[in-house]
């Protein structure tokens, strides 16, 4: 009798976003009347770039045509996009990666799910706490965390970084050495981040105690100050000590086009061992290529035309990020993030935890955020908004929250 | 310090089809003057058809415009394009399979490499030799295939089923139960497949022994006799023990375009655990679903003018098929497969070894195939000829090789 991988069945509940989904559905079919703007999960609204939609266009014609037509794609991304991200987001920066250490995906999502794979199954991992679920979550399916205590929400064999008003949303070195370091920056949930000379701490850090940090770079394009590094490269060192994942959703708004990429350095060695080398062989035997399509949509983020017009967007969504947080900070809330991120963190009031604080946002003011306890533990008593939502939902909803 | 995932070590060489690329960009490097015809990948070469380009183009337009656009899709896929399916593959059919038992995925590679995934890692499993390499490679990565013996090509966990010449290319039931069993049919690479009866003797088998199938339905589109089944939902009783794949990529064309769906029955169980409720927790995590664009595509595969313009391309490269069947076997070719799929193996003459002839093809003939050998144990001696080529480049290919 065939045996099912038992570590699925430790995960408690359902994904984070799943959940609340079912909760605000529920509400909706109760209170269809209800007007409920959704300031959770931190998906876009504003529609594809004009430069871009011509482009794909533009691909789509080609594949319609014989003598344009693009079958199976190189396993890694083509080369027009892999140099393009090499030159812009690297070269452009003083980081010196080369297009063949990029590999271009179908989202940062799968990457940040699938990267653990290449790992020992008993590597230790840390992650900050709050933590975008997806880290812990796939290291969960893969056995590598021990056991889950419900009381606390912690697993036994993962190593959690508290970053919480306290610490100002630092994460502290830990005490014992972790092999895999998760740190998401600008970071997702909180929308806090850290300067580069801290970032630079931390690659030293790994280096020093041979830790490999998966970097995952997905709201850099909301950094506003000059201080914070845009890629983990930009560190002295970070080559042969941090992968890098990138997604093209936030900067592109491509939740629903589907585009990311992570960069492996060839400097990422354990012992002999290429971490290049595998995670290439990983994409060639279970992966088979970006679309032609999303690569061209890709491809024209990086002209004069598309930096233009996704910095509009960006600035669309960072002045809903300035009125979230100037308006709950007017309203009595206290607010952090939305400076490099397109996320605002508030601490509930009145000692809610977070997913009584849900319920009420969402009954009271049809409003609907994030719970931080669903990020971990040291989330609890904290909530997520984001700036993704149209500017007169944004206005709406502040609105509303102002009168509860 | 962290360390990797030992399981990668063990795999022998790189992936079959880069290592054929790499083969023959040496031979064309250093015969430019060459002109190579490519019957080996089984990339497709006609375009796509107009109905689903429009469709593309549609829904492109409606990513640029805030009214229409498409954030991310639901996990599991759009219920368009899961009716659609549902409707079309399953309900025509004669099988009980209900839109929300279809995963809509980036591909059928991706799937077929990631299913393992949610099957224990001391799970046995059994696949047809030759075997397209992705089943084997993704369970040597996870550890389930035991220790590789390159005199004879096997692993020591794995159950080899050998579909040769001798046996009609019909597998026989293992003598020790396997846990997992991969069966792909019509098969790649052999093109040859077996009748609903005795497909029905396998899903009588497993759910006697307590396997699962993994059934890879890529081809079905290519079967031209009655006897053969299009799903293996067909066969009674294949909801407990059957998952199926599905691609997009030889129906309809989608190699670049990416798509393709799994079904995972509600009543396929491992005790009380459901491996439908597993594998949607698997898609949740680590995958952010198929594009919208591309599942409009996919929605206009099953339109009337679809299914006409589709029906087209399969003449077209069927009508290859039995070219490249009729003309091998008039050179003198002992050859099978290519009235049920589209792929032509053929016994390799004077005893050589697949490699020598994949080489001999190359440098005397400037055509690519792909060796048996690269395909498992069984797979040596044989070789493969792919009918996804244009009409005119299969026909100079065999005038070539008939000319030897």
């Amino acid at each position: 009798m065939f045996r099912v991988n038992e570590n699925y069945q430790k995960l408690p509940g359902s994904y984070l976003f799943s959940t609340i989904g079912k909760k605000v559905a529920a509400y909706q079919n109760a209170n269809p009347e209800k007007q409920i703007i959704r300031l959770g999960i931190g998906d876009v609204t504003q529609p594809i770039a004009p430069v871009i939609v011509e482009a794909m266009h533009k691909a789509v014609d080609e594949m319609g045509n014989a003598a344009t037509f693009h079958g199976y794609a190189p396993d890694l991304g083509y080369e027009f996009l892999r140099n393009a991200i090499a030159k812009n987001d690297y070269a452009a920066r003083g980081c010196d990666i080369s297009a063949d250490e990029i590999f271009v995906s179908d989202g940062a999502k799968s990457d940040s799910g699938n990267i653990q794979e290449i790992f020992a199954p008993d590597n230790k991992i840390a992650v900050c706490d709050p933590v975008y679920p997806v880290y812990v979550d796939s290291n969960v399916m893969a056995g590598r965390t021990g056991i889950y205590d419900a009381q606390t929400g912690m697993w036994s064999n993962v190593i959690y970084m508290p970053c919480t008003k306290e610490n100002n949303f630092v994460p502290e070195f830990p005490k014992k050495v972790p092999d895999m370091i998760y740190l998401c920056l600008p970071n997702n949930p909180t929308g806090t981040t850290i300067t580069k000379a801290q970032l630079q701490e931390w690659v030293d850090y790994a280096n020093k105690n041979g830790s490999v940090i998966i970097y995952d770079a997905a709201y850099e394009a909301y950094i506003t100050e000059d201080d914070v590094a845009h890629s983990i490269y930009e560190c002295e060192g970070a080559k042969t000590c941090a992968i890098e994942l990138k997604s093209f959703s936030k900067n592109a708004g491509f939740t629903g086009v589907r585009l990311g990429y992570t960069v492996v350095p060839k400097d990422l060695k354990c012992g002999d061992v290429s971490l290049h080398g595998m995670w290439a062989r990983r994409h060639g035997t279970k992966f088979n290529g970006a679309p032609y399509i999303q690569q061209r949509a890709g491809e024209a983020v990086y002209t004069e035309a598309g930096k233009a017009q996704l910095r509009e967007q960006i600035d669309y969504y960072m002045r809903n990020a300035k009125a979230i947080k100037e308006g709950l900070a007017d309203a009595g809330f206290e607010v952090f993030g939305g400076v490099n991120a397109p996320y605002i963190w508030l601490k509930t009031p009145d000692q809610m935890t977070s997913w009584e604080f849900f319920d009420y946002l969402l009954e009271k003011a049809n409003v609907v955020g994030t719970p931080g306890s669903g990020f971990g533990p040291s989330g609890e008593g904290y909530f997520r908004l984001t700036a993704f939502g149209s500017y007169e939902n944004t206005v709406a909803a502040l609105e509303r929250i102002r009168h509860l």
